[in-house]
């Protein structure tokens, strides 16, 4: 009746001053956390800098002893620790972002705060990455079998040029958390956005019909690259975490887990490199085409080249990660 | 020298230890306010939940005497005033992203959590609009007098593209902290998308060509209009502001808002429908090309229909928007 909804909402009500109080603190309390970000990131400049100044003077002096050379080094080793410590600091503090995350996304605050606030994101940028590459797969199955529509082509197309567009989004995110990501794959995923987008533009030539099967083949074998190279890396991030937090019980050791990694990049890498050269064959095809005398289009010749650049940076960038991975 | 490099890493050091516990200090107050964050989360659930139990059992009463019809009243004003008590504190509070944005950019802690930050957010994103609509209207210039190359129109549909896909994720954060754009002008960012998306795919047919000047010519013509929109909704946005902080000294009230609102409006109106007329004579243009007997491509009556609703969604939010507006 109304006087149980009144009586209710004078119970409510008192809660709710409460509720109103503890928010009023916790605002406070942000805005102190503000502050206290603003000083740190001060403070973190200063350290840098200092750190800078005297490395530099370090590198400057000419030892004439033994013993000075060994205080040198000493000094050195140090000034590397408190260069990971201050990274550790960055990690926890807010940063600006790069001019395309500002440029898409305005200037908001995208740091993740913790340990385990960026290990959840990459693992669901991996989860992400592997579900719309089986979406693909199946696409291009599709496609290259069932479907000759133009319109089912342009449907894939752009559902290419939006994962990789997404793809630039989050690793820029990612990069900016910290993560170690190569800046040739994230250069690579702005060349197939935009290779893409010229594919998006190709009209239905005969030039067109005689690469759009290659290219649905070659999709396809992508997307199954893709999920090997989800399990690898997923499975590494796992391990990493594992090795972060040994105390936990799980028994893996660095020994252990730089086998298994190594047992893991072997298996991957003839795949990886059968994608490469799947690339390199698509510019050789494309830039025969284009030679062509039915062939009128610009979008021939530039994907060549498009293609040929991916095989080149992917070609020496993932030589030289496993060579540095050996020589560790 | 080398003693100075020592003694300066020193004395560093020292500094470093205190910011090191101030960082400590603050990684703990941080976690501390995660939590706070989660209590008051589920806080805001339970009273969300409880007023609209109560507000149900007041619209069940059937009220016999004017005290209890009196009664009613008040009570229903007072949950009318928490609910937006309890806004203001939600505002304060991190969201869960919609699936679009958790699609894109992944599971992120987007919110602006102050008012001072939500304003400069959408003071941004005005002036993005701004810049990207200048540049946008020089390019369908430059394209309508300069140049004719098939290629600078894909690049002009790709900025298109990436525009209206970059607004979606802007405003699509913007209404997760609480902005009130209707869902009429995200829907028409994401028709736009689609229908530039379309542009991009048409080849370089008679009918193409027979459409470009049009379409550039409307391009241009939106161009202006929305730098007339710009100057009114920045100055919307200021003037709100000054009204929040009337302490301030500003001398703005209701009345001298309301009236600068209605004469902005009324300025800018018969541009606003001007452009909608101009994307109904598109959606026709189209219409009649794609029974032109040459025309064998399945995106001229998509746009059409595309420009069409568009068209019809405008003017019907728009005129909604100013009904309200007068009744108020
Ligand atoms: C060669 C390869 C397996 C090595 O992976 P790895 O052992 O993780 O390499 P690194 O140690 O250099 O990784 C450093 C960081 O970059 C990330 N990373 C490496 N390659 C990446 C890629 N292709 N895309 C996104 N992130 C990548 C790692 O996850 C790691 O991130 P973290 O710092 O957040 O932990 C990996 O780079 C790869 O798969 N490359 C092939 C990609 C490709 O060619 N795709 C197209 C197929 S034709
Ligand atoms: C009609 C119009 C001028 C009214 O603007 P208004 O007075 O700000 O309208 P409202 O009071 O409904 O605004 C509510 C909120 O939505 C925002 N908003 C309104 N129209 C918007 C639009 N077209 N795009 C983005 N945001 C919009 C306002 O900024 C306000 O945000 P806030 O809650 O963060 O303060 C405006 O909607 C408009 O310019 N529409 C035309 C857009 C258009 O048709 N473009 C294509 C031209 S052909």
């Amino acid at each position: 009746s109304l006087d149980v909804a009144a009586s209710d909402f004078e119970a409510l009500t008192e809660e709710f001053t409460k509720f109103e109080e503890q928010n009023k603190l916790y605002v406070e309390q942000q805005e102190k956390i503000y502050a206290s970000q603003n000083k740190q990131l001060k403070d973190l400049a200063h350290h840098n800098y200092r750190l800078r100044q005297i490395s530099d003077s370090l590198r400057k002096q000419k030892p004439t002893s033994t013993e000075d050379k060994a205080k040198i080094e000493k000094l050195q080793e140090e000034i590397t620790t408190r260069k990971s410590q201050l990274t550790d600091i960055a990690n926890t503090l807010p940063r600006r972002n790069n001019l395309y995350l500002r440029t898409v996304l305005g200037d908001l605050n995208l740091s993740l705060m913790s340990k385990a606030q960026r290990f959840q994101y990459k693992d669901e940028y991996e989860h992400f990455k592997l579900v719309v590459t089986m979406i693909s797969a199946v696409l291009s199955f599709c496609n290259l079998f069932l479907f000759k529509y133009r319109f089912m082509d342009a449907a894939f197309h752009f559902l290419l040029v939006w994962y990789y567009c997404t793809l630039t989004i989050r690793e820029g995110i990612l990069r900016a958390n910290g993560s170690k990501i190569q800046a040739w794959w994230v250069a690579h995923h702005y060349i197939t956005t935009f290779l893409t987008g010229v594919l998006v533009t190709w009209p239905e030539t005969p030039i067109y019909q005689a690469f759009r099967n290659q290219f649905y083949y070659f999709s396809f074998y992508l997307g199954l690259v893709q999920v090997l190279q989800y399990r690898y890396q997923h499975g590494q991030l796992y391990k990493l975490k594992a090795l972060g937090e040994r105390s936990t019980g799980m028994d893996i050791t660095i020994e252990g887990f730089h086998s298994w990694m190594f047992r893991g990049l072997g298996f991957l890498l003839p795949f990886l490199f059968g994608g490469y050269f799947f690339q390199l064959y698509n510019a050789y095809t494309l830039w025969n085409l284009s030679k062509d005398p039915r062939c009128r289009e610009w979008q021939v010749a530039v994907c060549a080249v498009a293609f040929f650049v991916l095989f080149l940076g992917n070609v020496i960038t993932t030589l030289g990660i496993v060579l540095k991975k050996v020589h560790q």
